[in-house]
């Protein structure tokens, strides 16, 4: 954990934290922290800040909280992404967040299985802890907003432009596009970017072109055609690299 | 399955290739093949080319191949990463093989749990069946070359110029490093590039130390911090898009 995330409620009037769960088991018994000691944390969606262990005692942490005024700005990316399997989608939350998304929608498509909406990964129960571990891995408050489509038309016709709003740039992963991320942001730069990522298969010819209708401009990845997940990851790595954000802050 | 892979072995010497595993039920099953389709096919580090369906019957099919005359260049990186998790790796083969990669060094380093050299995830039995599923995914031919390597200062010191070859940038993720992959290669441009990725936690000081003694740059990927699994995959895609990969060929 390179960040202890502490969620408002959790901060007493006098700006201390008591902390009893898994966070004060890995201060205790990974970093082995002692009164004094100082650790990063950070507010969930509010500022970073610095954690001075005020006691320990019986698994219990108690943390005295200096924020910093500044609010990290949100992650610039936006993804729309259609539902990859449980297993794979499990894997992802952690590793979208750590990346840096601002917000994920998550879309049926015509090569998606319908009975992959049932699954409990869709919950903030299962998905909430495993995007505040990204969050806490990258050193990140800003929590990915998550919401679900189950008509894809609706979402693209309809419901885009309020989730995603203005002026941000609009790509669509196209396995054999001849035209790189880099390039595309080059010639049109933008201060936010929603991308789209097509399921196994890929997205079907009604797909892709009610995405290039709504200003998805296709983005290719070379000649070699990667599974969704590592696609994710490889774009998502692309975008912020365009962006401009592997610049050290 | 973008692309079936065979081994040498399988061929007959009349061009055909009788295939009765899962390749043959992935042929029936998914795709449904039938007399005179044709399928992509690639030679394990030979060329790429056409299967056509010869004859089905009872979960066998015989392809008649034709293969192209060029063979795919070998992946223009090679990586040298500190020995993760079992797990960790065992998810990282097929995709490491996905990104392209000429060669796989795992390597020990003070933060890598002795233990981890125990496992199966790092016997050929294993990870060879993981690579050629991320080579079919990718419709690469090419096998990673993986060694392991216990001794990471008798790697660095005597062993890496054999195995790496002369002329190859050499660039070792370090968070908070100012310089980009994309600046690092822009400013000494290189046909080949052996990236190096640490443990969770790190290389330590003596260790990159070493590494930059034996000309290895350290490059950074921005403020976030991200686990060793999602860095290898955003690096390799940096390092490709930076060689110029990334274009469609």
């Amino acid at each position: 954990m390179n960040l202890f995330l502490l969620e408002p409620h959790e901060l007493s009037s006098a700006g201390s934290a008591q902390l009893a769960d898994h966070r004060a088991a890995h201060l205790l018994q990974v970093l082995k922290v002692d009164t004094g000691d100082t650790v990063r944390i950070g507010l969930l969606d509010g500022p970073v800040g610095t954690g001075t262990v005020m006691s320990t005692s019986d698994g219990t942490v108690t943390l005295r909280c200096d924020f910093a005024s500044a609010v990290p700005p949100r992650p610039a990316v936006d993804l729309l992404l259609a539902l990859p399997r449980p297993k794979v989608l499990r894997r992802l939350w952690a590793q979208l967040a750590a990346l840096g998304v601002g917000r994920i929608m998550l879309t049926n498509a015509a090569r998606v299985e319908r009975n992959y909406f049932d699954t409990h990964v869709l919950t903030p129960a299962c998905y909430g802890p495993l995007l505040v571990e990204g969050l806490q891995q990258a050193r990140d408050t800003r929590l990915p907003v998550v919401s679900i489509h189950r008509r894809f038309t609706a979402l693209v016709e309809d419901e885009l432009d309020g989730l995603s709003g203005d002026g941000a740039r609009r790509l669509v992963a196209q396995p054999g596009a001849p035209t790189t991320v880099a390039t595309c942001i080059r010639q049109h730069p933008a201060a936010r970017v929603l991308l789209a990522v097509g399921p196994e298969g890929g997205w079907n010819d009604h797909e892709v072109e009610r995405l290039t209708a709504h200003g998805f401009t296709p983005v290719g990845m070379g000649p070699r055609t990667l599974r969704s997940d590592t696609a994710c990851i490889s774009l998502l790595t692309l975008v912020h690299a365009a962006l401009g954000a592997d610049r050290v802050q």
